[in-house]
């Protein structure tokens, strides 16, 4: 997906956001946003918002020298998931649907996401995108297309989501491979983060090495990319894995809710839809 | 007031927003945001978010070649103020505190503020504003300089709220001098604003000549200046003037509602807040 022009401001306001995490020191934030505001020039719009991103978040580190700044608030949204877990595995498993549900609560799951400036209220959210009508539901081609592989490539998106991802795998009844982060970017789930989600007890965990908040293959590791291109089956969390894909030439499934008014446009849904959507690629194996 | 850095992302967002309005040619916008990118090392946080704005509003006219882009707005939101005159001026006369009503009317003109991401709706708003409880209300002390003054200074804030303010103008029963911006600037009112408002009815119409959407006294004409010393009492609408005197020593009464985050913290009360507030000189007299 493209830079749109709305991201520019949004990248501003991310990192004055983010940096007051890390830091109260007015005269290092007013530097921070100065160097911001120095990159706008260097962003050409047909990279993807998360490279933008990747090194918006690498100058917030920089310039307030810390390299995790959300590291206890994703903590705490693991904690939070993990104690919402049982009650989420019970509505999985009395449903009519397991598998359809288990879809709509990862999904719940990406509403904690610290790179948006909207509030969230996980237990709310979740019950309102458990009824939620999806905006684009490509579930039947999903649902044959899981049938037909016999090895599953995840990619996660935001720590805290990640424990509900956990209800989908166990749903999937095959191998599941999760790929994290690189390195910690925004409130993204990497290797530790995963492993206290309790994820390494149904899947392989493995690094993307992505140091992007989404995938961009030119910037993952190499034995990732291998596993990209020989995975039947790919599903893609969120908007971040989106942005970097949505023009892929595999099949791949994206879950998540359309957050911001650029996605959604990008998506031609409303802001706050739901989506399971499978790439052109699937699209095109439909027809 | 002194400039936030919340501030910041709402000056980039701005530029955007106007910079829309003048054109859609994607490669002007991005050379916009570019400009405005840059400028952000050059703004110093002890000026006033006017004095930036003004800046920021000048290379969106340079850039984008159109002088006043909200031109079309005002004249709409003019239009539709004054089909509502009759019947708020009914309210206004009918009510049991018709000055206080004519205050909450010009209040809920500030809603029409084309410089903030928020959407209004005049209508809904106005009835919210009539029943609202102010946050800050120095009413009394009004009351008793306006008896005391034979004179008044009425500085403008947007077109269209413009038109309201026409009705606490004949509530205020003095001689009433009205002041407008030195140039068009975001929606703010100016001399043909003024008059196609209908103020030249009920007062004398004056340019502060202040090219910023605001009242800075440095950047206003030699009259104004000289108007603003003498006048027993001021009333300043809306946030642009109270950003620009905020601090002044003269006695000035600031009616607004605080739609933005950063107002309303630097005025002590909360977002969306209905203030009628003495300068700090008002409040000293009255102790």
């Amino acid at each position: 997906m493209k830079t749109y022009l709305e991201c520019i401001p949004c990248f501003v306001a991310q990192a004055l956001r983010a940096g007051k995490l890390a830091t109260s020191d007015e005269y290092i934030l007013k530097e921070l946003l100065d160097e911001v505001g120095d990159m706008i020039k260097s962003i050409p719009l047909d990279s993807t918002p998360v490279e933008i991103a990747s090194g918006i978040y690498k100058t917030i580190r920089e310039k307030t020298g810390v390299t995790d700044v959300f590291k206890e608030k994703k903590y705490q949204h693991i904690q939070e998931a993990l104690r919402l877990l049982p009650q989420m595995r019970e509505k999985v498993l009395c449903s009519t649907d397991p598998l359809l549900t288990a879809i709509r609560v990862a999904i719940a799951g990406n509403v904690i996401d610290l790179g948006m400036s909207k509030e969230f209220d996980m237990v709310h959210d979740i019950e309102i995108i458990l009824h939620q009508d999806f905006a684009l539901f490509d579930y039947d081609l999903f649902k044959h297309e899981l049938n037909k592989t016999d090895n599953i490539l995840y990619l996660g998106d935001n720590a805290g989501e990640s424990v509900f991802d956990r209800l989908l795998i166990e749903q999937l009844k095959k191998p599941v491979i999760y790929a994290v982060r690189g390195a910690p970017i925004i409130n993204d789930v990497t290797i530790d983060d995963a492993v206290d989600s309790g994820l390494d007890q149904v899947a392989q965990i493995i690094s993307s090495g992505t140091p992007a908040p989404g995938t961009i293959l030119s910037l993952c590791n190499e034995s990732f990319v291998e596993q990209f291109n020989k995975t039947g089956l790919i599903i893609s969390k969120g908007q971040g894995n989106y942005e970097g894909l949505s023009t892929t030439s595999k099949l791949v499934f994206f879950l998540l809710k359309a957050k911001c008014p650029v996605i959604a446009k990008d998506l031609g849904v409303k802001e706050d839809d739901i989506i399971l959507k499978a790439s052109s690629k699937g699209q095109a194996n439909e027809q």
